[in-house]
């Protein structure tokens, strides 16, 4: 706290109740705005130099100008379902400024008829930061879930 | 404050993390009774002249009695399953003395033989209110997700 | 709160924000161990006398190291495949040193093709204590969700 102290390693603390609170809210507002196709309200959730990185097709995505790009290029899938994504397990670790969040993801697609088709689940690990008092992704990193083994049952 | 003060106009603030707490559990206690079909219980969740307005069939439901009557002439329909409702993305607004809440709900049918079957997902918005120091669901309004473009896939 | 105060019946107080959120942390972290086929370090959030009883099929498990076999055993059903347990509606008890806690669970199975796969949903009652400051499982009952009517639809 002195002028001159000697830096610290940054230490890892799990989220209280209101930050986790906060942090479930952010992710609602957001997952909401995906899921109605929103793309540039989802794209202004992250930070302006954003990154998206699909781990599992080692597909990486930088900025809000280039995630709307993807995202648009994306939805002729999307087109007849409405996606939702569904997640659970949500830990939230402060490290320094950032929040390190990481949760299981199961992905659902409605078609007009009400079918529901389930995409592969996930686990994704993200960072939030605060700008301007609003929290924002600095970086999301989705893994689809695949066995250890390696082999379809 | 004062006795002569000036109405303002009732702003909305995003519960904190004691009340959204609160209000999962009354969710999970509210889910539980309808998934175990205890149905008067299950109304009696809602105030005396609450409302289902199951928006995306034009069906709507208005006090306690007409509630009971609806759900057990459904009830046919839950025959041989377990109906489960998994929430997922609560947001919890406090508008005056009202909690208005929204979220995406996944519905399952599972049955004896232990097979689940999907329903439709539905994004719902609620109005919560206290009565007698409980909360009581004072209007619930179901959307079916339904393609904006309105094709199936 | 006297010296020779009588004692009183325990008392069940549901959980405030701050517990909630510990547990669903707790929880967080233990499904993603049996998710990872972590089995010994699954088996460490238990209590050394920890106890899995599955209610549905009378098969009761008792000890960390009857659990450890007890999962080994069963691990080629999960060959090629990443489970995922997806739970909802937690509801959080204080009962003297002991949080009960019940939640309903949706378990998937993803395979390397990312096909997801529907087990039965199940609803859980755990007893939690905590152990030199971290909360472990003390026992764990459940129930396969069993239509009360015992016909398949």
């Amino acid at each position: 706290m002195g002028e001159h102290a000697t830096p610290v390693p940054t230490a890892t603390r799990t989220a209280g109740a209101e930050l986790h609170v906060e942090v479930l809210g952010f992710y609602a507002r957001q997952m909401r705005l995906i899921g109605e196709l929103r793309v540039p309200e989802y794209v202004a959730t992250f930070t302006e130099d954003g990154v998206i990185d699909h781990a599992h097709r080692g597909e990486r995505v930088v900025g809000r100008q280039a995630m709307l790009a993807s995202i648009e290029a994306a939805l002729p899938r999307y087109r007849g379902v409405v996606v939702r994504h569904w997640f659970d397990h949500v830990l939230v670790e402060e490290i320094g400024d950032e929040l390190h969040c990481s949760y299981c993801a199961l992905v659902t697609k409605t078609d007009a008829s009400g079918a529901v088709a389930l995409e592969p689940t996930y686990t994704v690990h993200d960072v939030l930061v605060r700008r301007d008092g609003a929290l924002r992704t600095k970086s999301r990193t989705i893994h689809r879930d695949t066995p250890a083994d390696g082999a379809a049952s």
